[in-house]
């Protein structure tokens, strides 16, 4: 690949593309990245945790230093054959491009990788790039980011590649992401034949009390920018038994997404005694998980640049949201101001992923013109 | 077996307990059954509806006939290992009589034996037995019962001998039972990522209404010698997703028992309006079914007289019940005044189920003095 070849943001998608990298399997990606980033003068690290591979790269020294943060692993293709052209053969068709990770998010590193290949004086850079971003989320960014802290290396502000566009590139940016928390709420009882209902201990009226309370329960009613937080009930069980039985036990399982209103653990302790008042005297328990804490970026002139470049490349203001599902930036907000831009989501993780490609080249121009207005220092 | 054998109940027991019947198999022991009735001077009919054997067998006219019901079939032994003497290899120890339907019913059955075998002088008497009581109950009692109407054969009460005893012999008798229906409730929505609950269709909300609805409901507050109707909810489910996923399907199983105040048509018309609400909008369905109506002997002279003969041979004055499960009671009471009075259940179904030697012949000798009283025209 010559020199003009790094600036083709399409040329360099197509190459990611071609690499099969489902996690937290590789398969020549990051050596991809590796190879280019060195041409352009990166020193690069490359760290494994467990099976997964990630990367770390900066360039150049004095100012403030900013991040660019993705990763080059994709979700499984889901039924092969449904697929227009092979998940992993890149094809542009009609003028999109088509393959898996075209939207979720290989499209979006060639077009940094373009943006700073075109960009003449670029302020310090950083890529901090993981192969577990689609997988558990144990050994990719959250490790990496206390491997950083070890060697010493830093960045002032971060810009994340997820695909955050809706309908069309640049319809809306993310500042924040809601938290969440899985749980399920185990009810206790007593088996018993329903003849004879006082000699068991039917644990479903304490637990349809407890899928009542959370059902309905309202947590709060928005902040600032994010939506009022939600819990939704998304299972229950009971023990299998003949329809004459009353069963021994019975559980509700749950999510919620939550604003920053809340913390895992407030919002953990306000749920313990909601459930505690439905539960009565029944004897029950739980298991809260909270994955993600949720974070707003309150940096608000990190959120203006990049606001401004995604303007002056596409003409349109972007929705500044806190919507959807959880991403790395949760755990990269935690050392530095974070927000995300993106190619449009529509068709990500479903069959026949794709772009247009006149979207890959216009997020290489927003990616260079945020390069632009961070160099002048716009902050 | 000499004659002085018939007025045996232990022995009678002890030969029926020896024919493994179990549900619908008959291994002989109407065979026996059809023996000892000849000898006693009864016309016997052998009826098989499907593989179920049964037995209708009269003596006597002139004057109300009195007709015992009951069934030669048993439960599966369950655990063979657990059992102290094997299930059909009957064994007296410590005073207890111990087999497969020592209490339910074979015991019963030959304590009826008995007492007619030693009674000079009974009314006219029908036996009315069958293999299927503890199966499907299609073949059985009910086909019997038509069978009868077409042959021209009838009764005027009915007394079956269904373990009604408690604690000890002659504590309870039944003069009723509740009826009973299953039913399972679907709650059908649209799945959807817990991200964004506005793009799916969650039925968990109003499968927990439907839910607290049915475990809060009251349907009376009882019925002459009824207890109230009861509603037991017995199990819940939904459509198996991962954590993060809304799922497109719930449903709530319940039984109900219910009394006199209920017809199997009015609970169901009831139950339909208490789900349609608790449901709002959603989109519900169920499947109701009634596998017993309930009903009540309302021949207070029938029970009274049972009451008297308990009471002369135990010293006892028996509850008169409605509680516990259902039986074949149901069906004879639509043909006739018909009681419940048999030993104590508190073993049956069970491992090592057993009785007391000393309550069948206390049995025995009751049910001689019901027939005594019946053909003095006590009723």
């Amino acid at each position: 690949m010559t020199e003009t070849q790094l600036t083709d943001p399409l040329a360099l998608a197509e190459a990611l593309i071609a690499r099969p990298s489902v996690t937290p399997v590789d398969a020549g990606a990051q050596d991809l990245l590796e190879t280019w980033l060195t041409r352009l003068g990166f020193e690069v690290h490359r760290v494994t945790f467990g099976d997964v591979p990630n990367l770390y790269a900066q360039r150049g020294e004095g100012g403030h230093r900013l991040c660019f943060a993705g990763h080059t692993d994709v979700v499984p293709p889901g039924q092969m054959e449904a697929w227009t052209t092979p998940p992993f053969e890149p094809s542009v068709d009609g003028g999109m491009l088509r393959g898996r990770g075209a939207s979720d998010m290989k499209g979006a590193i060639a077009a940094f990788i373009a943006a700073v290949a075109k960009t003449s004086d670029t302020p310090p850079l950083a890529l901090l790039i993981t192969g577990d971003e689609e997988g558990p989320g144990i050994d990719g960014t959250k490790k990496m980011l206390g491997w950083m802290q070890e060697q010493g290396y830093s960045f002032d502000h971060c810009l994340v590649g997820e695909p955050t566009s809706r309908e069309v590139l640049g319809d809306m940016m993310k500042i924040g992401r809601r938290g969440s928390m899985n749980a399920t709420v185990r009810v206790e009882g007593r088996q018993g034949h329903v003849a004879y209902p006082h000699r068991a201990d039917n644990p479903l009226p304490a637990a349809a009390r407890i899928a009542s309370a959370l059902t309905t329960l309202e947590l709060d009613l928005g902040y600032e920018s994010f939506q009022p937080s939600n819990l939704e009930v998304t299972g229950w069980g009971s023990a299998e038994t003949a329809e004459n039985v009353i069963p021994a036990e019975a559980w509700v399982r749950f999510n919620v997404r939550f604003n920053p209103n809340w913390t895992g653990e407030t919002l953990l302790a306000h749920l313990d005694r909601v459930i505690g008042e439905a539960a009565g005297g029944a004897k029950w328990s739980w298991n809260p998980r909270v994955s993600g804490e949720a974070f707003l970026n309150d940096d608000p002139a990190l959120a203006g640049l990049v606001a401004r470049a995604v303007r002056t490349v596409t003409g349109r203001a972007p929705e500044l949201s806190t919507s959807g599902g959880t991403s790395d930036a949760r755990f990269i907000a935690k050392v530095a101001p974070c927000v995300e831009f993106g190619l449009s989501g529509a068709t990500m993780h479903q069959v026949d992923e794709q772009v247009p490609v006149a979207d890959v080249d216009k997020l290489a121009d927003i990616y260079a013109e945020i390069l632009r207005l961070y160099k002048e220092g716009l902050l």
